[in-house]
């Protein structure tokens, strides 16, 4: 049982996935997760030599769930056929230990005890789990978006010689100060509200005023000027955009829980992989020895491509690959039909590279 | 005496500005203000013919104060010296007729009693200042930024013979999508502090919470990215982007009215020229008979180039005028020294056309 009972955060709205403990987990920032348990789905089947695993990490707000119903399956460049494809639900996702389920060995880290956590926490566990429960110690390929390709970045730089190939997709190696900015202001849309109580709500349903304002300024940012103009979303079958808000966006957050989105923020904010390298960011990028392709979305307000391409360029053997999708950041939802093909073309060709 | 007292809004704080009533407006969205008084700012002296005349309009919490200390002097191309320029600071800006100042006839409507006020209101009010105060018919030159261009666009349509040229910069002639969503972003970090109270606080303190996180929107999407990247904000003698927020865009929204800032933002999120057409922007465009110069920022994050553009296309023997400044929309403010002589370069050329 949960610190808090939250429906969304289940098998009813995110299919398979099985709950695997890599046990005690020591932080960057101090304090430790007594039972850090990882939510864990896997397609396909791991050859015996255990040469063709493919590991996915998940974004802020995302789970395993858009990876297994958008990018992953036959006809797919990340195809179970072919690979065992593992994806790992970020601490804090909800699924994953995260403030609002923290309970049992975790009880003592449950909702406002929660302990600071970094990408780089998350990479150690997701090494550990890979290694200790499915024996696997080299990647055909590490994969994911926005903190998922911070994740990516992290795994290039701390495990080099585990990682064959990478795509970091519509994120960075080290966040921006503009993106720090703007993720304070969704971390201050939540803690805002009143009903927040310092973390110590008794129900996400709470804190729903602020999450519908955090909603509010992922529309401003997290698609692009132009996916308003055009009135993409009448795509979804929508006729306005306040009813694209009030039946798409709003309810998307505000079924999700405060303070767990509030532990993936403050870890988004300071993704940075220069932190092995004493702050130099060439030097960490330096020492990545997987096949990169880097591949930002053209209209993404906050990881636009001029920053992804200037670390890139720091990559040696990368190439740039740059998605077209008029949906900006949140094109990683896969809405527009014209994005998995782009995504999928530029990973088969990843995947079909020698290394 | 006003209906609240803030200092902000003073001859200390803004210079020398007369107080002129227009008497009783009568408001578009139904309503009127009894005693319509606006700050106006004057430079220069008007001929005996009143042909010299070029009209300026305010953008969301500036004042006629930013026009008189980056904009109008000797050097520049809103030359006092052969120019008679009226500054006009909009309805709402805190020195013309606001809600925190609304009293004596405009006791009525003071507070979260103000009415809604739209661009045409403003529009019509300063015409009829122009007309009835100054005796002038005829303006050389309209010109405003982001509010202002919008107050811009509307002189050019409602009363396309009095202009004979124009000059948006940063704005648009119907406002998009999303910007009215940015906008909303922007008033509900205001709403949703408790100390605002629906809009009868006390004073401007109580709702500082809010206002710093208004200012904090504003520290995403009027910036550039870029601007925090290459930390710009060194230049203005602050070692940090929190120091920077902290001595510059904190108090500088901080020291104003919450509800004359929503009084704008309401009135920004529904500018439209297309209003006089049923929603025909192309017809509501081709009244216009100024000779004009659409002037974007081009790391505006919310006027973008392409919608500036997409507008100036539909104005006959019109150009785009794409002003280069890092800043983005707050290059609006003249931080960046290669600003200003972008923008006296191109309303030089526009003031040397013969119309």
């Amino acid at each position: 049982m949960s610190a808090l009972d939250n429906p969304f955060y289940s098998h009813e709205f995110h299919g398979d996935y099985e709950l695997i403990s890599i046990g005690r987990l020591e932080l960057e920032e101090g304090g430790s997760i007594p039972d850090c348990q990882l939510a864990v789905a896997t397609f396909g089947r791991l050859s015996e030599a255990k040469d063709n695993a493919i590991f996915v990490s998940t974004w802020y707000s995302g789970t395993h769930q858009i990876w297994r119903d958008a990018y992953i399956g036959p006809g797919h460049a990340l195809d179970p056929e072919k690979y065992f494809i593992v994806v790992v639900d970020q601490i804090g996702s909800g699924l994953s230990t995260s403030p609002h389920n923290a309970s049992g060995p975790n009880a003592d880290i449950a909702m406002s005890k929660f302990p600071h956590v970094r990408i780089g926490d998350d990479v150690v566990a997701q090494e550990r789990l890979l290694r200790e429960h499915f024996g696997i110690t080299s990647l055909e390929l590490v994969v994911g978006g926005s903190m998922g390709a911070q994740q990516t970045y992290e795994w290039m730089v701390r495990f080099p010689e585990k990682v064959k190939r990478a795509a970091p997709i519509a994120g960075t190696a080290r966040n921006t100060p503009h993106d720090f900015l703007f993720t304070k202001s969704l971390i201050e849309a939540i803690t805002s509200d009143p009903g927040w109580s310092g973390g110590e709500y008794t129900s996400n349903a709470d804190v729903v005023e602020g999450l519908k304002r955090h909603a509010g300024i992922w529309a401003v940012m997290g698609f692009s000027t132009e996916f308003w103009k055009q009135e993409v979303w009448r795509a979804l079958e929508f006729d306005s955009k306040e009813a694209f808000m009030a039946g798409f966006l709003e309810p998307y957050f505000t079924a999700m829980d405060p303070n767990d989105l509030l532990c993936m923020a403050w870890k988004w904010q300071r993704g940075d992989v220069s932190r092995h390298t004493g702050g130099d960011l060439a030097a960490a990028l330096g020492r990545v020895t997987a096949k990169t392709f880097v591949m930002p979305i053209n209209e993404d307000m906050f990881f636009p491509v001029r920053d992804c391409r200037l670390e890139q360029e720091l990559i040696a053997g990368s190439e740039l690959r740059v998605i077209d999708d008029v949906l900006g950041h949140l094109g990683l939802f896969s809405v527009n039909p014209e994005y998995m093909p782009q995504v999928d073309r530029h990973l088969r060709e990843l995947l079909g590279t020698k290394v």
